[in-house]
């Protein structure tokens, strides 16, 4: 396939103690795959600078986007923009326009731009901002890395607009087919059919309902004529 | 901390393609953290063999134990056992004590054990049954890994059998204060704390109510002693 592939890095200690529960993966997950962009890879790593950089140097020679939530704020655990830094071996300064966004954010609320929030403008050389229409303390792209916010309705703003950027491909399609039986049951003519159809891709999701085992089965691919004829197969085998 | 530590791999295009929320890690997180073992990254791949090859080998080289949910049914896409045999270099044979148990539990549903069900009694050589009190297919444990089905309530039942068995360390303490003011605010003064009780972990968390900020300030330990202390002076800053 030629579609565009991505890998999502989440930074937060809060996840891996299981304090929160990371709902920024899945939303991205969807708009990937809305735009025909191929989730490849999914990484949750602490608030650790060589854990940060290892995964993120790892993930953006790989895959043709990264996008990463979590640490960008101004307490001292947030040290995510450091550690971009330090991967992409560039310097990190105070830059002059995320000041300026800030400076006049907290100067109309009459509140004081400390040193504290002034960390908030520690952007990488050679990133571009991205935009916050929440809490204005942007986000930034340096090469193929997004680096967002990891608060959800923050992240999800600052995506939308990293996204409006971003070339998608051809759109990744879906079909499924809920099946009253077993795996067990359908697994022979099913794995048959998804050897007939090799640019597709046929995956299998067993469920129980009081006891019972039913199965979706769910077709995936960019042709949607070819996802017809496979579903009408299916339907023939399992409907 | 000589707490063991752990990495989770769930291995789904589900996941990736934002048709599933992934709610095993989650899970993991919370049981690992009360036994004391912590969870120092998580990762999401395809249903690729050599996606999960690599993943599994990095993960169990690095951690002390690593968790896989997902990809050990019948059907054509569960390939996670095949994977985890090549990334041990170990070969995998229909094992007689899985095949055991399969066959008696079909034979009591007056079910046939055919090919496909047959692929679940699948074990790489040298791993030990991990107990499925749900539906019977067992996970293996071989190494360090403990390989688990992707279904939330089989990934769980399977998961408390592993943990009887696994070393915990001392308990993973945290306390929360609730701050009703921005992150900007308390960085400094959080900071400074944070740098007094280096044996602790401090982080900050920030949430909006109604357009207000607020914050969640959360410190984790071992030393019950140390933590209280730490509250205190919390408590007295910004309680």
């Amino acid at each position: 396939m030629t579609n565009p592939t991505a890998a999502m890095l989440v930074i937060g200690d809060e996840i891996l103690s299981g304090r929160t529960r990371d709902s920024n993966t899945h939303h991205l997950a969807g708009e990937l795959t809305a735009r025909g962009i191929r989730l490849m890879e999914a990484r949750v790593v602490a608030d650790e600078a060589p854990a940060i950089i290892e995964a993120v140097n790892a993930l953006r020679a790989r895959w043709d986007h990264v996008f990463t939530s979590g640490g960008i704020g101004p307490t001292h655990d947030d040290i995510t923009a450091e550690a971009i830094a330090q991967a992409f071996g560039v310097a990190i300064t105070h830059r002059a326009d995320a000041m300026a966004l800030l400076s006049a954010h907290y100067a109309s609320r009459e509140m004081e731009f400390n040193a504290a929030r002034q960390r908030m403008a520690r952007i990488p050389d050679g990133a571009v901002l991205i935009d916050n229409p929440i809490s204005v303390a942007p986000g930034f792209s340096i090469g193929n890395v997004h680096v967002m916010a990891g608060v959800p309705n923050i992240f999800q703003a600052m995506l939308a607009g990293v996204l409006q950027g971003i070339q998608g491909g051809a759109p990744l399609l879906s079909q499924s087919l809920r099946v009253e039986r077993g795996e067990g049951e359908i697994a022979a003519p099913f794995a048959a059919l998804a050897a007939e159809f090799p640019d597709l891709t046929m995956g299998s999701y067993p469920f129980t309902v009081n006891g019972a085992f039913g199965t979706n089965l769910v077709i995936r691919g960019t042709d949607a004529a070819r996802l017809d004829a496979a579903m009408i197969r299916l339907q023939a085998l399992f409907g």
